[in-house]
């Protein structure tokens, strides 16, 4: 606690979010959100040797593999590991949903559909000083719920200003003006604010959260993936340097889900269903889309499927959808909510999982490949993406064996709790 | 705490057992696992009208669904329930394994293979009086492993000693020989020999483990089902009627996997791996296999895969196995048990789970099913027999929402711990 700054008050030695207690930060603690961070692009990076940080990280600090949320895509996980708690309890279970008030088609932009605290809001609340910074700016609405601190992203780092993001002159500070949506600059400059905001003693705790960009575009082997990890491993280098608290997870993983041909592995879920029970018989939502879907046409591992009034039974779905080939799961909400911790108002009446490697989609004519730009489809949603790093630069004591597996949304308990002080 | 015995000594008024604190018993407290109870059973029951007992715990207690452990066997659960935590802690994940020390296949055939301790040994150990009945021996031997009080089954019912079992002469108390092995009076004579050490006033602590062989057998709409969750369901009502709390899971359901025409639906791993990587690639383990196998002939919905010196690699096998129909997922040892809380050295290479509906088997020459008796095979191991029912005779106090699933192994912590006073 900074003994020195008489204008705050600090009212607590930890804060209690969710269930879980968290130790107040004795330094700086950072936890960075790697999006799309699959082991296999650390593993590559790691073999090309371009990142030393994370290297030492794992020499002097602690690193093993978490599991996601799911599904795994951005929106769930983020808020996940903001919450330190599943999508039960959060409520976000995709980046794109049907509300079940009003039975309409949503895209998440901002904080509505989250039903519980951050850590983030809840710290500053007690008097710590609070940084979310965001690749995009829906993202830092939603993960700035209620925050008395500093929100901004990379893509509105313009036109932040003090009433809206606890902050103004971000690009002047960072010195480079905001970067293109969709370019790996984008999680660079998450970054390099940080180590600005870093420097300039401004927080006590600090939420970097990058976008997915280059490894929805290119495999781990790809020059311009292992640049990009190069480019994210000197910030790391810079933030642990510091001596800050630094920890590490990724929202999901990538996996290939292209043909050896180069086309898109696809599962129309729609068109099976149309097949099976007729054309006015179901909804199929994929909680993946959002505004930016050139690099991944909104097809990714999980879809649900909502079945319209005289149609047939969930479980007669879910039966049917479970012998196509390329679906791994096709679950009734009870059972689909209960395996993974999602919540019940917010899941389809049937949750699909497909296979490693096959994309699950809607109908054909609700994707436009010609997004990809005749690249190989590579994305997230899915059990296969649910293994993702979980490093911190500092060691840890573990109490024991643990009972449960370790989850991406359990890195902030290690970093506030669990590094040796 | 009963006060008018002086001869015993209480140690405590709570147990830590595996990082868990279980309160002491302030009246009897009696956990059963029915064995292989999915929720159909007590579904087809309830409409037929056949168990009121159960109705009144669901109206006046506490009722819901909870995950088993993973694989859904009935070792790896009987001794996630007793210990309180998944087999990643405890060890046993398989009722048959490979000794990662010998390279030997050995059946469990008692405590060997387990590695944490009881909550019944440990509230032994602190002066309880804790009873274990099972309906085999070998999960007897098991079950009461370092306990110091009464264990016995019902298969060996007859030849109890005080020096084994703690206990002699349990036909005599019973009023009824041993029953048959393969019969549904084995679960029952478990039920009569728990509700007559109640009556005795023998316990504070009670764990009544049932068998699956009329689940098995015959479909929850069947006659013989029906008969049997009567007769259950009778034994229940003379428990909870005794005031004691009673609380009620399952170590796994129970599915159809046979074809339309009554033939078993089998996938036979090792030969997709013969056609696949050649003859001497790989082995395969069927978990499920018990010296028991008449109803189900071993086989299950998961089994392990153990590749040959020089043969492909782990990554390769889950990959060509995924693409199998039938095949939900195949995944890496790491995998595998990161996602399912599993002991890493009790692991295959590969996991293979089946989609449900769908038997896994090793080569048809290493299953009978001549055992079947031309019956539809009943069997579970997989995800599609993870969900369980979860009663207490009483209401339980609920902290508000838990932030994660509810487990068959939490049964002991809600038993003892949140049944209101």
């Amino acid at each position: 606690m900074p003994a020195n700054e008489s204008t705050r008050s600090i009212n607590a030695s930890a804060v209690t979010v969710n269930g879980r207690q968290y130790r107040w930060p004795n330094r700086p603690t950072i936890v960075i959100c790697f999006d799309g961070c699959d082991n296999q692009y650390l593993a590559a990076a790691s073999e090309a040797g371009v990142i030393p940080s994370i290297e030492t990280m794992r020499e002097n600090g602690f690193a093993t593999t978490a599991l996601a949320a799911m599904p795994t895509f951005t929106n769930p996980n983020n808020v996940s590991i903001v919450c330190g708690v599943p999508p039960l309890v959060h409520g976000v279970s995709g980046n794109y949903y049907i509300d079940s008030a009003t039975g309409r088609e949503v895209m998440m932009l901002d904080a509505t559909p989250m039903r519980a605290p951050t850590i983030l809001a809840s710290f500053a609340d007690a008097g710590a000083r609070v940084a979310a910074i965001t690749a995009k700016d829906k993202l830092r609405k939603a993960l700035s719920k209620d925050l008395k601190g500093t929100a901004f992203s990379a893509e509105k780092a313009a036109s932040c200003t003090e009433a809206e993001n606890g902050i103004s002159g971000v690009t002047e500070m960072v010195g480079r003006p905001a970067p293109d949506q969709y370019s790996g600059d984008l999680s660079l400059f998450v970054l390099d604010a940080g180590v600005h905001l870093l420097k300039a003693g401004r927080c006590d705790l600090m939420y970097l959260s990058l976008s997915d960009y280059i490894q929805h575009r290119y495999a781990p082997r790809a020059p311009e993936a292992l640049e990009f990890m190069a480019e994210v491993d000197v910030r790391i280098g810079q933030l642990t340097a510091s001596g800050a608290v630094v920890g590490v997870v990724a929202d999901h993983g990538m996996s290939d889900m292209a043909n050896d041909d180069g086309t898109p592995n696809v599962l129309y879920v729609g068109e099976a269903l149309d097949a099976a029970f007729g054309a006015q018989a179901a909804r199929v939502i994929c909680p993946i889309t959002d505004p930016f879907v050139r690099h991944h046409g909104a097809l990714g591992g999980f879809v649900r499927v909502y079945i319209n009034q005289g149609g047939p039974s969930a479980g007669e779905v879910a039966a049917r959808l479970r012998d196509v080939p390329g679906v791994a799961m096709a679950l009734v909400r009870e059972e689909a909510c209960r395996l993974f911790e999602m919540p019940a108002d917010r899941e389809g009446d049937v949750a699909v999982i497909a296979k490693k490697g096959v994309a699950l989609g809607a109908r054909s004519k609700d994707h436009d490949l010609s997004q990809l730009a005749g690249e190989r489809l590579r994305s997230h949603g899915g059990l296969a993406e649910q293994s993702v790093p979980f490093l911190l630069s500092h060691p840890v004591e573990l109490p024991g064996r643990e009972n449960r597996s370790l989850r991406n949304f359990d890195i902030f308990d290690f970093a506030l709790n669990r590094v040796e002080a």
